[in-house]
């Protein structure tokens, strides 16, 4: 299909929503997708280019002339656009950024200054206003008027004040219901304003706990500069949650398209990190090497230890990453869920305990051995609840992402911890 | 402050944004919150109501009289109140209903007859729609004319044709810069339809794909039953990535405010399940007593090669549940993946395998044992490589939940792999 019909292509290309030509560009070869990319105007490209993954994207974008691309960017949102040129190369960067018109440049290039992840990279400039003397007659005539100047969609027109600062927003299906004479001011509602620099995780936590539609960004001075509105606050939960995951497992993102070098890279390094700890954690066993040599049972049951314990530190831990991103664990109630963790770990812990004490007994026949497995089950599930909501809420105290880095910290714990009491207990209560 | 002023509370609870106040809520103890619900109106209550958690919920609804209660659900969206109903206890639930006017009573009623979960679960009934024959100017003076009967916020209106099926939608913007005489159909989008049974995780699929704002619901007539807006999205895409990230650390959400027990009921089965697979797994080590009782250094070594071949299962597990979700591993391109991860498996395998036969090598000078610990790990980080990718895949191929039970299994596997492949490779080169 690809090779001959250019018409018939671009036809078939039109009908499809941008989202899956954008999926079938991701089945394409490299070289197939260079030969659909040269056919599309700059008004498909656009379109298409902010549904691409990253890595298609880059392919993609290496194909396009810069001409094209200065018009597709024209064509998209600001902040799709600042999305594109934030992926594109220094050089081709300039080079595009030139064959823009001033206005859109300049947007884009101020867009840019703003940090990643903050409000300010994922606004768009293009926001609906209105001054605060307008009436709803007044606002629905300028619109129909200046229908051409109006984005393609939006859902709020906000109303600012003089000096351009917003006062509140009209959402559009309040326009259409009310009578034309009533004045804006009158029928606004209260915005929750968004400062550009504010992260955007806190944005999402701000449109999900007020169930937000749009919300008006404004600069430090308190000026509108743009407009941040739900969909783009989907991904952003999404990013953020998948980053938890990830981060949780011990992996950096590669990239869906990553070959396996790239794979590899995102993995190994935590998983030699894991192996050095692994190694200071049984250096522990080494110390006891007299105490196994005499009970080689020891080394069979230490591993169950160290695992439940391991287990139990897991799942604290990710309860309680998950609790600080939902804002459900904070400042103020730390220290009563951190104490009901620590109950909760000591009742898992009996309840583990007794039942493999019971178990050891059935299979080895011998008392004091089960006695010491349930007694360092009970310590080491314990230990494994303090360090899994510990290890978090001091990582995010000290501002930095509980998710990454905690799961290293608490298997080494709870895989040292889990040696030391059972083979310490071991060698108090056996030998 | 509580105590006093009716009045006076009432107008502070007024001032503050629902969300706000059903946060309150949460900080507060019973008997406070039952005191504070007592000055509510129905009006307040219902804002209120599907902002709080559902165990202060239902705490609150204890102390609700009936007929405030039927009086609040009457003024929620149809979603918030069929939540809101669904929490009730039965006999409580039926004389709540039979308190409501005939016609909300039905709506709620046929909303709890779809499945948990579902698209019909989640639509709201309350959906603005106009025949395909009106134009534009019809359409915006039947609203000023019906403003009261219209939901208090919309944004599309759709297109319905004479048996009420949506043909397409126009976003409200729309319906403000189009010219009065343009009909309808002409200026209409192309509209992606929800069946009602359609499974909750599917519709956040489709409204990211699509960046959609809001959906027509449509029964398996294809009549227009309802809507789903992107708000909701954002819920149900925030409970799906928790709900993965918990399944993953083996626990089930005990819910926010669980007490001690609760939470001890969420995740003890887990880790007796753990315990019993971390049993079976020394069960290898058991058959190697006699080699570890000849050479006590395996006893050190073995759990490093068990644990890094978890930690690397782990990575591989997380990233495939993960790709899973969004659709970026499906059927067309899972061998190519499972492929990918067998090789990403055997670099980092080789890798750790080369550093730690070095440190071995270094701590024990035994060159038969550095060559032991080495091999063992290629073999396990492997292994960790086919069971992370596979059992997520397998899970997902059989209809169930990926990230559910699956570390359970991996778990497994690399700790008894690991114990084998090290203890036997010991067995056959050293001793």
């Amino acid at each position: 299909i690809d090779r001959g019909d250019a018409e018939r292509l671009r036809e078939l290309l039109a009908a499809l929503h941008p989202a899956d030509v954008a999926d079938l560009m991701g089945f394409l070869s490299s070289d197939y997708r260079s030969e659909v990319v040269a056919h599309l105007d700059p008004e498909a490209l656009a379109e298409i280019l902010s549904e691409l993954d990253t890595e298609i994207r880059e392919d993609v974008l290496e194909h396009v002339p810069y001409a094209t691309l200065a018009k597709a960017l024209g064509e998209m949102d600001s902040d799709d656009a600042v999305d594109v040129v934030d992926d594109l190369e220094d050089d081709k960067r300039a080079q595009v950024l030139a064959a823009m018109p001033e206005i859109e440049r300049t947007a884009i290039e101020s867009s840019l200054a703003y940090e990643d992840e903050t409000a300010g990279r994922l606004m768009q400039r293009e926001v609906v206003w209105a001054p605060q003397f307008w009436t709803v007659g007044q606002t629905i005539d300028h619109f129909l008027k200046e229908a051409d100047e109006l984005p393609e969609l939006f859902f709020d027109v906000y109303v600012v004040d003089p000096s351009h600062k917003p006062v509140g927003a009209v959402p559009v299906s309040h326009l259409l219901r009310t009578r034309r004479d009533a004045p804006l001011a009158q029928v606004m509602e209260a915005i929750t304003e968004i400062p550009v620099q504010m992260d955007q995780e806190e944005v999402a936590y701000i449109f999900d706990k007020y169930h937000l539609i749009s919300a008006p960004v404004v600069e430090p001075g308190g000026r509108l500069v743009g407009q941040i509105t739900v969909d783009d606050i989907v991904g952003v939960i999404q990013d953020e949650s998948e980053e938890d995951i990830l981060a949780l497992a011990g992996v950096s993102d590669a990239g869906r398209d990553a070959g396996v070098l790239g794979i590899v890279r995102s993995r190994l390094p935590w998983l030699i990190l894991n192996l050095l700890t692994a190694t200071i954690a049984v250096s522990v066993i080494a110390a006891f090497q007299n105490e196994i040599a005499k009970l080689v049972t020891l080394a069979i049951l230490m591993p169950i230890v160290a695992g439940v314990g391991g287990n139990a530190g897991t799942q604290t831990l990710a309860v309680a990453v998950r609790a600080l991103a939902s804002r459900e664990l904070n400042a103020s109630n730390a220290t009563r869920i951190f104490l009901r963790e620590i109950c909760v770990g000591m009742i898992d812990g009996a309840v583990l305990g007794s039942v493999m004490s019971v178990a050891v007994f059935l299979w080895f026949h011998d008392l004091r051995l089960s006695l010491t497995v349930g007694l360092a089950l009970i310590v080491n599930v314990s230990i494994a609840a303090v360090v899994g909501t510990l290890v978090p809420l001091t990582l995010d105290r000290l501002g930095r992402d509980p998710a990454v880095s905690s799961s290293v910290f608490v298997t080494f714990a709870t895989d040292s911890m889990g040696f030391l009491s059972f083979l310490g207990l071991a060698a108090v209560i056996l030998l």
